[in-house]
């Protein structure tokens, strides 16, 4: 009989990651409507690694990835989320997110918290397979709704494309090279069709 | 080399379930902002099994339950949301919801279409223990969610505990007594504080 006072710290740690429903992040829908959440994305990202495991370059436990992903943005309830292309924001970013993760994963029981802090550790290293392919999904999914949103998000904040290639191509050309070759070509296409030009449309 | 028609068909099915994002389940977040969407709900029952798994009367593979309840609203994209108290929307859901999953996941290649689809056919029909205990977590989740909110989504629907008892007793209580035992333990302090009562508040 598992004892009861560890299913009250499972269900405050279920309780209090309700709130990256509320985290509201750069990336719009596709329909334009609206940005997305933290926690909205954290869905879309670990249904993305599970249907395109197979483009990873370096075979990956796609069962890892999706937890991995599940749990990815968990410290942003704490920390905020940062939007990549904002540098004073990123340069604190590490320091903050660590002092959520000590909170956060601390409110479970102690294996199962250390068990979600290797896992986020692992997640921000990006030295094993899993990982960086991980890392690349968290990319690429933001410019798949950009690009089919009709770049929303790029000339909300001014984004130009030199920019998204310079940030992305490592992440996630380093872990698929098939997923990196079709970012290219969204970006391209987004280029031709005018989607940088900033309309002073704000989502 | 993976065809590039592959890629194309697995991004039509990812840009295409991004409209999950825009379905509203009638369960309130935990600060009583506003109703959860599905996506956000699909994400918390994917942390919720992997961190209650221990819970589960019959042994259960966390990795496919989370995979199941990934998938499990889908296709409410075309069926839409019907609320488990709504007797005359849960008439024709069974009708509706097939033919959503024949189109949603035929947008994947053949392979993985048949996969998701499987995995969702056995989560409808429970008959395993890994879609007894997704599906208890499906039924846990809002009720957790409602009784840490002061019962929103029940005072605005006018929904009485006894239906929750009745309702939910036999699809939680039949995969994990612990969880049923918390769950009956939530509901009563509910009703104790008056939760139940309707105040005319509406999320």
């Amino acid at each position: 009989m598992i004892p009861p006072d560890r299913l009250t710290a499972q269900l405050a740690f279920l309780a209090e990651i309700d709130k990256l429903k509320a985290i509201i992040r750069q990336t719009p829908l596709i329909d334009g409507s609206r940005r997305e959440t933290d926690a909205e994305h954290s869905w879309h990202v670990a249904m993305m690694a599970l249907m395109l495991a197979e483009h990873a370059d370096e075979p990956v436990d796609a069962a890892r990835v999706v937890k991995m992903l599940l749990v990815h943005d968990v410290v942003e309830i704490d920390a905020g989320d940062t939007f990549i292309y904002d540098d004073a924001g990123n340069a604190d970013k590490a320091e903050r997110e660590q002092r959520a993760a000590d909170r956060l994963f601390g409110l479970l029981p102690a294996d199962q918290g250390a068990e979600l802090r290797a896992l986020w550790d692992e997640f921000e290293a990006r030295e094993t397979a899993d990982s960086r392919f991980a890392a690349a999904i968290d990319r690429f999914a933001p410019i798949l709704n950009n690009h089919l949103s009709g770049g929303l998000s790029w000339q909300a904040n001014g984004v130009q494309p030199d920019k998204v290639f310079i940030f992305n191509e490592p992440r996630i050309g380093g872990a698929s090279k098939a997923l990196w070759e079709r970012t290219r070509a969204m970006v391209e296409e987004s280029v031709g069709r005018g989607d940088f030009v900033v309309k002073g449309a704000r989502v």
